[in-house]
């Protein structure tokens, strides 16, 4: 958390009033709420009444792909379609096959390619052929694992044109690159406080006043009767401080990061020729003129070496990784990122991604490249051992 | 919040890690949720696998009546009833009726007597005639606006006699009366962390591991699977301090804010003859002794006054005070409760809830009092040009 948003945190936990009651302490806790729903707005290119403050990004995905689930198949019976990248957070795609498990819905994982983008026209044909069955298109505004910035306004334009919404996780993009809501067209977009350097449990989804969205929370009826439960005024002022000082600084942190992840990729090209950069190449730019991957981001794959092994030899050097995403960290199977990307399921185990912030540095690079190519031996030598069938090893 | 959390808040905000990620700054922000887990758990009689961490008391409510009804009927089709009382939080209301809407539930509002204590017999006919039908029932331990502690134990006696199981919203009742989870037999148990000078936007759902219980917010996983999203180790933390905090100092602060309340009951009798006392006599005890009123609990009714009047005037003279639930204030509705109690619609409008915390005082009660007979003249006056057709204003 900044030191911003922590000291916006404290101010408002001090105060007591639950900002739906009507005395005066619930106003001024109301007040809190709303100049921050200007302001998250105002950072994003959207208006305050498309703001729903939320606990996170999970339940801003749930209550994007739920939601306007049931908001369009109650208007319509037929819209049971829902069409995702297949490249989504577990955080779109887990809500969109429960629907399939309990609401009839049918699900479509739109195919990538090798570097992680959607296929328009995959899109294109399942708009062409169904349109009238879908209730929604979810594609990410960037991926979490390997940093690929998403066609998202191709994709609004594609599905508009058929009267479809478009939902984008942003969760990884705000403050990456540029995100404006209304630019974009897209009619529902996810946003979380933590990964902005405000805290964890806040979040939003911005969501067109027109847009059919139902409840998936519900209570007493707060964020327009969409997401019940007390309003958290102290996290939402943080969240709104963060992202202002994210959005302010967007441009000037995505140059440096961005050559700092430049060293990093160079350095892991030359330390360990053999390791695999997954993911557009970092100077690859979208037709617009966009970044085509996110600054911050890079993720390689170390052939014949298990991704835990390689985190677990880091980790004790001081370099903290990741295998894929945290959420599913510790479950031993490769990345549904990389598979849908083409890379086989052997490739995909040895995977690592490197995520750069604020206080990153030089020397983190720099004790990275030294310790990585005896991390990166020592990995393949447990991967060749555990490769080997227990038998051969007791015989 | 309290200053014990509030610091536990910062000190845990100010490191980096996800509870979820394998590397050393993960590992230490999963110590901290663990041994809050065990800290929570210690605080209300319940094993720390049986904590699941959520983002407060509506979402905990929701995933209690959503995911036993969706994993009761997985196990058998025909489970589709939800037995709940008239009186429950709209936090319980309003999932349980959003079942009925939308996946089959047919819900039995359990009725209760004058005092708002739920009617047993009823809930004991329903059970008799449909068991094998009943997916679950909720009944709150301690109603947020009359204080009405109910009868827990027997419900759970009774509905277990069917192997129906049974989850009880504790909110208001946690760290105001004693609560055990074990002891009470509840299969689920919902706490929120901002009653109790924790956190707003943290509370968890205490389930027994043997009750089905399926995901009602969808995605990395976290939390045995049932309640997906980045864990807020920061929140977590502090809860779990204002949890212990409130346990210990529970049985003084019930005497001490008991007395006051019986000061505040007493004086506005005396000041207002007419007003009337609702839910359970303050002195009353429930069959095994334990009071049958939250003692921080006192609620009023003016006759020919509108709640919103007097409390907009109280406010001007610097006592704050609710109509009902904070959840529905700004609603011109009477509340559901009053209105199950039996008191008339008019009536009800005469609403005024006074809660004490940690911070009242005899100077508040005294304030109160001595604005009181004047404030309630005049909301009655302003319910007499209200009442007053508007052709009979203009002739």
């Amino acid at each position: 958390m900044s030191a911003a948003a922590l000291e916006a945190f404290v101010a408002e936990a001090g105060r007591t009033g639950n900002a739906s009651s009507l005395h005066s302490a619930g106003r001024a806790a109301r007040r809190t709420v709303e100049e921050s729903r200007e302001s998250v707005a105002a950072a994003l290119g959207a208006r305050p009444s498309e703001v729903i403050f939320t606990g996170g990004g999970t339940e801003s995905d749930n209550l994007a792909i739920k939601g306007i689930f049931w908001g369009r198949r109650s208007q319509d019976a037929r819209r049971t379609r829902v069409l995702v990248s297949a490249v989504e957070h577990h955080a779109v795609l887990d809500p969109a096959f429960w629907l399939a498990g309990h609401a009839g819905a049918e699900i479509t994982l739109l195919p990538v390619d090798g570097e992680g983008l959607v296929d328009l026209e995959a899109l294109r044909a399942e708009l062409a052929a169904h349109a009238d069955e879908v209730a929604l298109v979810s594609v990410m505004w960037a991926n979490n694992e390997v940093g690929t910035v998403q066609p998202v306004r191709e994709v609004v334009r594609i599905a508009h044109r058929y009267g479809v919404p478009v939902h984008t996780d942003a969760v990884q993009a705000v403050g990456q690159v540029e995100v404006d809501f209304a630019a974009s067209g897209v009619d529902a977009l996810t946003v979380t406080g933590h990964k902005l350097g405000g805290p964890v449990g806040v979040g939003a989804l911005l969501a067109r006043r027109d847009l059919p969205l139902e409840a998936v929370s519900h209570g007493g009826g707060q964020e327009r009767g969409v997401r019940s439960g007390t309003l958290d005024a102290a996290a939402i002022r943080a969240f709104a401080v963060a992202l202002g000082e994210a959005a302010a600084a967007r441009e000037e942190r995505a140059a440096t990061l961005g050559a700092l992840r430049d060293e990093l990729v160079a350095g892991v090209r030359r330390v360990v020729p053999d390791a695999v950069l997954r993911g557009p190449d970092p100077h690859a730019t979208t037709p617009s003129g966009a970044p085509a991957r996110l600054p911050a981001n890079a993720h390689f794959t170390f052939p014949g070496a298990e991704g835990d092994s390689l985190l677990y030899l880091l980790d004790s050097a001081g370099v903290q990784a990741s295998t894929g995403s945290a959420c599913q960290a510790g479950v031993p199977q490769p990345s549904h990122v990389l598979l849908a990307m083409g890379v086989s399921e052997t490739d995909a185990r040895g995977a690592l991604r490197f995520s750069l912030g604020a206080t990153s540095t030089h020397d983190d690079v720099t004790r990275l490249l030294a310790a990585l190519p005896q991390v990166a031996d020592r990995a393949r030598a447990a991967g060749l051992v555990a490769a080997r069938p227990l038998s051969g090893g007791v015989a």
